[in-house]
C-alpha cells in the first residue's frame, strides 16, 4: 500500500468565488504514482468547500445567487456567530456545498464522468486557504 | 491490497426519481471478494446524487417537494445556466443531496445501521446515467 | 494494509443537538495504531449527521435556527412521511448536514486545519444512536 499527501493554497480576490482545482489535483495524483485507490480532497477551512460540479460560468452565478438566498451574508446581526466574526453565512453555505470529495483512482487517473470537475468554493476569502489531497492505493 | 471497480446504468422514466440501488452495490461488493475496507459509490453525472436515507415512499415524496421548494425547476429563466440547458435546478438539487457515499466494508458486508439504504437521486433523467462503485481493502 | 472498526453511542437529552465527538474519534485512531490512511466516520442512523465545522456555541444556535427555517419540524402534517413517524424534518436536515466525513490520517493523527472539529448532529434524539469509525491504512 502507498500513501501520498500534498496541500496547496488558494487565495481569492473576492469574499466568495468558485475556483476549478482539477488540474492541481491531477498533478498530485501523477506525482503520487498511485494507479488504483481512493483520493480525498478537502478544504482545511470551515468556511469553504471542495465539491464536484460543472465548469460553467452561468451555473456558478446561479450557485452564488442561490446560496445567498438560502444563507444570506447580511444582515450580520441575524447570526449569533457574528458577535465574534462576520462569516456565519460562510459556515452555513459550506454545509450545503460540502467539505470534501472522495474520488476513485483507476489506471492512474481520476475516474470521472464526462463533465465532472473539482471546485474549491470559497465563502470567506481574500486570504490564503489550504486544500488537502490524500491518496491511498497501490 | 485489493481494488475493485464496476459501473452500472440507471435510466429513469421521469425527470426526477429516487432509485434504491442497495442490491446492485451489494452485488459489486460480493463480486469483489473484499472483506475489510472502504467502498465509494458516486454518480458519474453532475445532475444526480448518490445518498443514504430511508426506503419510504412518503419520505421520497417529501424530498421531491422540499427540493422543488429550495431549488425550483421553473421558471427556467431564473437561472443563467439555462441559457445553454434547462437543468440548472438539477445541479443545485444535487449539491443538497450529495455526489457520493463512502461506506465501511466489514466481514465482507456493507457496515450499515438498521435503516440505511443507498439511493440514486435523479434530477435530470430520462436518459442513461452511470454510477460508479470502487472498493479498496483486502 | 490494516483496518480498524469501532462504534460508539451518543444519546442526547433534546430532540436536536450538536455534540463534539473529535476526542472519541482521536481515541479510535490512537487505538488503531494506523499512521497513514483514511478514516471514515458516519452516523449509522438516517436522522442524524456527522460533519466538520466550528466548535462555537453561537454558530450551533445559527445552525439550529437555519435548519428549522429550511426544513421545519412542524406542522407535522406537511410531510407524508409523518403518517408513520413524526421525524420527516430530521431526514431532510440530515441531507444538508451530511451523513459522513472522510479524514486523512497522516503520521498517526487526523490531518486537520486549525479549526476543524468533528460533530455529531442529532435531529431526532433522546435515544441511543450509533456512530461508526472505520480506518484503513498502514
Amino acid at each position: 500500500m502507498r500513501t501520498y499527501r500534498q496541500e496547496f493554497v488558494v487565495e481569492t480576490a473576492t469574499r466568495r468565488a468558485f475556483v476549478n482545482i482539477t488540474s492541481q489535483v491531477v498533478k498530485c495524483l501523477e506525482e503520487s504514482g498511485i494507479q488504483e485507490g481512493l483520493l480525498l480532497c478537502n478544504s482545511m477551512h470551515i468556511t469553504s468547500s471542495v465539491f464536484i460540479n460543472d465548469d460553467e460560468t452561468g451555473l456558478h452565478y446561479d450557485f452564488e445567487k442561490w446560496l445567498e438566498r438560502l444563507a444570506p451574508q447580511k444582515p450580520y446581526e441575524q447570526y449569533r456567530h457574528n458577535g465574534i466574526e462576520n462569516n456565519a453565512d460562510a459556515h452555513l453555505k459550506r454545509q450545503i456545498m460540502g467539505r470534501e470529495v472522495v474520488i476513485a483512482v483507476t489506471k492512474g487517473r481520476l475516474d470521472f464522468g464526462t463533465w465532472e470537475q473539482i471546485f474549491y468554493g470559497e465563502f470567506d476569502g481574500q486570504r490564503k486557504k489550504r486544500i488537502l489531497v490524500k491518496i491511498i492505493g497501490e
